[in-house]
């Protein structure tokens, strides 16, 4: 697990993918300036860059009575990628460009049920299968298909070692999607996907310490650390869900007790409702998505207890989250995924006022605490970047040196 | 915070080094196959370092027929190091030679009371004065004094902003220590100090990912995360000791409740005792390390009301370590400092069984939980590593580039 020249090499070419993404058109100066690398390696990462095909030379700027600077920028139209978010009660699936501009989105729900392995693949083939007509992409122009699958998912392997929502146990999800789909595959869980959403396109670009807190059916944090995802020796880091907050507290699915998940992930919640208020028309029994939605709703309403369950939720929220600040140190705490969506700026405000009672002083100062800012779906984002990312990483293998300013 | 080419180069000279120590005398080639740099990387920081006379040119091995290579071994002789452990309740001071072998060793217990930055300060410099007196080495030799401080530091300026057990805020202890030491100063605290020595001489050497719990007055996490040392954005990552463990728990005196350190610091774990065994013949009231060495003892005869506070103790200490082991994905959890030397064995064994208990199962698989293997103080052996660091940082400065196999 060490970094080799290999991996610093590849982490570079993701920087400076990122950074033409976030600002076309750009020179190799302007790329050398905002990443810190020498002009002679930006350059060559560009060249690697233009030969994939993935951005395009797009003309000159004068340079204050230097030499003309190549400008170069994304070349949208060079191809599609796709991102799934399979989630515990739908599967989403958008097709990208590589502007990650949405060309197109489909969405399939799961009942309770619905969750044995060849039931969600057969989503998850329907639902890619429509983006691709719909966008009226040709096959050879997908580049890849990113999957985020909840719970512990090796990467290499693309067996989904534990869904616990689903009771998922080292399910060979990627043998089963290959036999539907037929474009490049790469697996992942949602707190990558969406610690790479922010990373490349939210707000935890530029930073090198972040933590993507993801706040769904389950929770978990997603890691940014040393300006990277953090994966951890067996890519099963960020299991912030199952830490203990409540010592002999609420039975959790992964056998130990008062886990952070089981008060704050969507069945937590609709517990702490049902305990404070049990009587609540809120409740809508089963149904997570529709009880989560009420609940927003009479907050939003100004409702006495969907406010006193927002609350009494952030409570536990908020201890948790100053654990996450306490032990990074990072300089931003981004709230996603479709809890923290559906709540939006009163959940904001009720977790920074918990943080601020639990945190230490010095961490506490230097974080800013946000809700994501990611329009679409950030796992489908960060989802079609896994794909993004392999084939940058694929890229590597035939890299030519190419000499600072070279034309193609 | 994003790492850019001269981070990338320290941490590259860092990790030559660190392999030169583990195993001198050694090639430029070996080097290369250890490190994963390239060879042209190697041979240039291994010329910064022949340079700075931190290694030296022992002689040549045969290559089967090739070339015969040129070795390199740690110039132990070559400067000083010294590393201060300032505690809550003593002052410990160790010189180092380059080879980080221990040359002389000064100690000043601190009574409850004495923590006064200036009457800190004045142990230090008496301990300080006494290691180089005890040496013989000459002033000049002296590369560096690294201090570690509790609680939380500023290492660019060198204030100590917050020490929780002797109630400093903002003390301006570089400043107070440049006033009696004149060799170069490197401030931090224990948690770097522990997974720096670690990282460098013990049991996270070669690891990517490793977290050193620090089991000391005050408990929390040095951490290695991607081959290097996790700081976070304000130098205060790894305060597991103030992240919550039981909800509404034990008051901490950072003002949140029920904190890791609350039942596990070593007041915490007098606590233990008193809550467990109030009459008990082991608690020495108002010594910490009298209680802790009479429990440790204890239960190395088999004492029932000892045994039953290490259970105890550990029960909590493995709910937190899991939590640990969810977020981080280590391959290695050390524990370290001065309560864990106590306890030793008995220890490890009742917080691998409570970890299991907590973990999920794949980062639980991929991690081992050891006691520090070094044989030394581990926080003198980190603090001279800062000061070490330090030496070598500076060194960038005036590197030249050398060629491969270029001889002095």
């Amino acid at each position: 697990m060490k970094r080799t020249s290999r991996d610093i090499r590849t982490a570079n070419r993701y920087q400076v993918l990122r950074q033409i993404i976030a600002a076309s058109p750009t020179s190799r100066q302007e790329l050398a300036a905002a990443t810190g690398l020498s002009l002679a390696t930006v350059a060559t990462l560009v060249g690697e860059l233009l030969d994939l095909g993935l951005i395009t030379e797009v003309g000159f700027e004068d340079s204050a009575g230097g030499r003309p600077r190549g400008l170069v920028a994304v070349d949208a139209a060079g191809g599609a990628l796709i991102g799934v978010d399979l989630a515990e009660t739908y599967v989403r699936v958008e097709l990208f460009d590589l502007a990650l501009n949405v060309l197109a989105r489909a969405e399939e729900s799961m009942r309770p049920g619905d969750s044995r392995p060849e039931q969600v693949v057969g989503h998850v083939a329907t639902a890619v299968g429509s983006v691709v007509a719909q966008a009226g992409v040709e096959g050879a122009r997908v580049l890849g298909v990113g999957v985020s699958v909840p719970g512990q998912v090796d990467r290499d392997t693309g067996v989904s070692e534990y869904a616990p929502n689903w009771d998922w146990h080292d399910v060979p999800l990627l043998d089963l999607l290959t036999g539907h789909i037929a474009y490049p595959l790469y697996l992942d869980n949602p707190l990558r996907a969406c610690a790479v959403a922010e990373l490349w396109f939210g707000a935890a670009r530029g930073c090198g310490d972040a933590v993507v807190v993801n706040l769904g059916t389950g929770v978990g944090a997603g890691l940014v650390l040393g300006g990277g995802v953090h994966r951890g020796v067996s890519n099963s880091a960020g299991e912030w869900g199952h830490t203990t907050l409540v010592l002999d507290g609420r039975p959790c699915h992964c056998g130990n007790h008062g886990c952070v998940e089981t008060y704050t992930g969507a069945p937590g919640i609709m517990l702490n409702l049902r305990e404070l208020c049990p009587d609540s028309p809120l409740l809508c029994p089963g149904d997570q998505t529709a009880t989560i939605d009420a609940l927003a709703r009479g907050v939003g309403a100004g409702d006495p207890e969907a406010v006193a369950v927002l609350r009494h939720t952030a409570r536990y929220l908020g201890a948790g989250v100053a654990d996450l600040v306490n032990l990074f140190n990072p300089e931003v705490v981004v709230l996603s995924s479709w809890v923290a969506a559906a709540f939006g700026e009163p959940l904001l405000a009720e977790v920074r006022a918990a943080v601020a009672r639990h945190a230490l002083r010095r961490p506490l100062a230097a974080t800013r605490i946000v809700l994501s800012p990611i329009p679409t779906d950030p796992v489908c984002l960060g989802a079609a970047t896994f794909a993004l990312e392999g084939a940058l990483q694929s890229a590597g293998k035939g890299a030519r040196t190419r000499t600072a300013g070279g034309r193609r």
